[in-house]
């Protein structure tokens, strides 16, 4: 952004540098999985326990809105829900996450149903949902300020994804490919109103601690899902056993 | 219980198998404390972010409380609070917890700011106080049965620690002798109502799964201990580091 003040691009750089250090672009099952290093079980265990994170997306968002007096704001934002659950004439990123479910031999149904979803994957995410329902409305923003670094994740896994798997297709990595130009809209939008409304230090503060929870939300689903699916591999009782839920 | 009806008797049969099947007693970093063979960085981890579960309980406890119309059930509930913050004449938990952390060589003070504990470990505790504060009553009683199965894993607590540990003694393991008196008194109550209250299947079935939910809390927060400092050791980014915090 050009316009914007001295202590407005200090704050900025303040955000990224959150994502350098904490997004979970870093974290080793991302690079498993982009160099085509998962076993399919791995690739099963992920696509389950990320459907939930994609499932309860709409739901938080729904959840900021009801929270927003501003008519203006309000249908920007419902664009974000538009996205994920669709409409009459677009295909919703649920619905594309549920064709890679199938590309990878899972039935829909079973993802859909939310059995076997890893506890740490159900807790990380609610509170997810409940941090933007509950705090005050500019860390609920920052905490969707994750999507600044999401447009490289998703083309690092597009192409480590059609370059080590036989799964993958234009098909089946359409719902990383739609977020190529989802997220920075959002984004844009995002970044904009966090940096014009958090004019304190104790809100740049509050904003900053908002990414970086966020960061831990995802970071945590990675960590249970090497703990439980790669290293040591030890699923909890209850959990999706592989094998289970195959279309 | 000798009074009750086979129905009762058969459900509390139900929710016993489920401690059986899930109670965290069969984790393998309990294995690991209790044999002697963790670290004493492994076991500053688990103190340092088991005190974070220990001080959500009284809250937890509250938010019940808070809800609870009938005088005589919460001046029954409200000892469990007592137990755990302490009385003019009696100390609470939350201190012995402390003296447990200096114990083991942490500044109780870092200990108890919260700084360093896993994410995933408040994710998992605060999921726990929520489903306290939100669900019906039935299962927010429910949740709390994991004390049936908790003298046991004490007493192989007090009797690992002692054997295996320089700073083992009567003053670190207070906690754990003091909670084998006090958790048989809350679950006499806890099981009593829960059988009295649990008349439906489907009133069964909520107990059931709350008492489910509960051991997901307690086994998630080993898993995420497990994994940032046993295997794979990986720690998540701003969690404690060995090192910090010491007395």
């Amino acid at each position: 952004m050009t316009d914007q003040s001295p202590t407005a691009a200090h704050f900025e750089a303040r955000l990224r540098r959150i994502g350098d250090e904490r997004y979970h672009d870093k974290h080793p099952f991302h690079h498993l999985l982009h160099s085509g290093g998962c076993t399919m079980d791995q690739v099963q265990a992920w696509v389950i326990n990320r459907y939930y994170y994609q499932s309860r997306i709409p739901m938080k968002d729904a959840a900021f809105l009801s929270r927003l007096d501003d008519p203006k704001m309000r249908r920007i934002w419902r664009s974000r829900i538009e996205d994920h659950d669709g409409t009459d004439t677009h295909e919703g990123g649920i619905a594309r996450w549920l064709r890679l479910a199938e590309g990878v031999g899972l039935d829909p149904e079973y993802v859909s149903s939310g059995v076997g979803i890893l506890p740490a994957t159900r807790f990380a995410v609610d509170a997810y949902v409940r941090f933007v329902r509950d705090e005050p409305l500019l860390p609920a923003v920052a905490s969707s300020l994750t999507e600044l670094f999401a447009p490289k994740i998703h083309k690092d896994r597009i192409a480590g994804l059609l370059q080590h798997y036989d799964f993958a297709n234009p098909e089946t990595t359409a719902y990383f490919q739609h977020r190529l130009t989802e997220a920075p809209k959002d984004v844009a939008f995002g970044l904009k109103w966090v940096l014009d409304n958090a004019i304190t230090q104790a809100d740049q503060d509050a904003a900053a601690n908002a990414l970086i929870f966020k960061t831990e939300v995802l970071w945590a689903q990675l960590d249970a899902l090497w703990s439980a699916y790669v290293e040591p591999g030890r699923i909890p009782p209850g959990a999706w056993q592989p094998g289970e839920g195959q279309a």
